[in-house]
């Protein structure tokens, strides 16, 4: 079976790439959100989700940016918090044949809200 | 701000719809598998999936389905099993202005995996 | 084969009802944390946290309430926001023969931290 | 104030560790199940995993092994599976003062069930 012909004939080679990275940037916010972060674990996270995303259909590259001066501010007990995602600065850029898409995850202080964009598009 | 304009006059309403509905996919599936279910639970899931899911932008309607056939054949000492993505059918309906997609969740035996595709756009 | 015999001779009761408990309350926080929630969705969550969660080995009852008024102060474009630890207030009732304990998840404000402790145990 | 003395003076150091490496094992659980794995990918989130969780609190070690032979037969298109229970197996080391514990998760195919039980304990 060939499975773009079946099931990805009725959408451009732009809107594929738009697709798939779009469903791996919402599936990389609930993944990950909730994990037990400080400034010690933030290098070894940041590798991580970008390895275990980068395996997804079309994936052609994952940056991921956790933001430190949060961390630094940690007061509490137990010296680290739970990622949200006002903490994530995240590009993925996604290909399929001649489309490609980079779908960008960043926190916008005037919306109060983790925005998901389209940062560029062809 | 007008988030709209500011951030998605690159793409069209068609692409918008396309976007917004693939990322609630992704979340969607990340989210939730891994959660505790059998025949009991089944169905207050599936309303509570469709209920968080529809409150995500441009998302007009989300339709779940978990396969009570795989829930029928738990044979453990605990009579429940993890969420995984080979139960779940989902319809996600976006729409952004004129644009409108459709956005399919199906295991696929043939492919040995959970699909994500898009069923309809305009 | 009997599980508790070969697994769990090594605890008391209480202590058995101690570890279904801690587990299903670590558990419930980082299944459920990052899902969309406003005033419209919160009973739905919390009846479906609760249905799950008392899936779970020896858990005989579970309560969560989510705090209302956050929910009411949230002002951002999408009328919706992540679930954080912080909106959270959990009782676990665990139960193994004569053992007994109730696990409490609750956001300590002194502590900055939402802290999971043991609210009675016999 | 003090956390341990307000919040724990019920429980014996032993139950300390025992509740503390419990909630961390099914946080583990709940909050890593999902994620896309396959053999490239397999020891940055093994690692990822173990750095992350050895941040809560009184847990000393975590070990985590992923089944590799599972990682060798997947055979679907896209060379990746979602992470589930049977894959893993994890110990968690605890430590509150004198009292210790080692908690595992291990799939036992005889119970068709990943289980969480007490390794050892003092």
């Amino acid at each position: 079976m060939d499975v773009n012909k079946k099931y990805f004939n009725n959408i451009s080679n732009r809107e594929r790439a738009l697709f798939e990275g779009a469903i791996t940037m919402g599936a990389l916010f609930h993944q990950f959100i909730g994990i037990p972060i400080n400034l010690k674990s933030v290098e070894s996270l940041e590798q991580s989700i970008k390895t275990a995303m980068e395996l997804q259909p079309c994936i052609n590259k994952v940056n991921v940016e956790i933001n430190r001066n949060i961390l630094k501010e940690i007061e509490n007990e137990y010296d680290y918090i739970s990622l949200t995602g006002e903490m994530l600065d995240v590009k993925v850029e996604s290909n399929y044949s001649n489309g490609r898409a980079i779908i960008r995850l960043k926190y916008i202080s005037e919306l109060n809200y983790p925005l998901m964009y389209v940062e560029d598009i062809r």
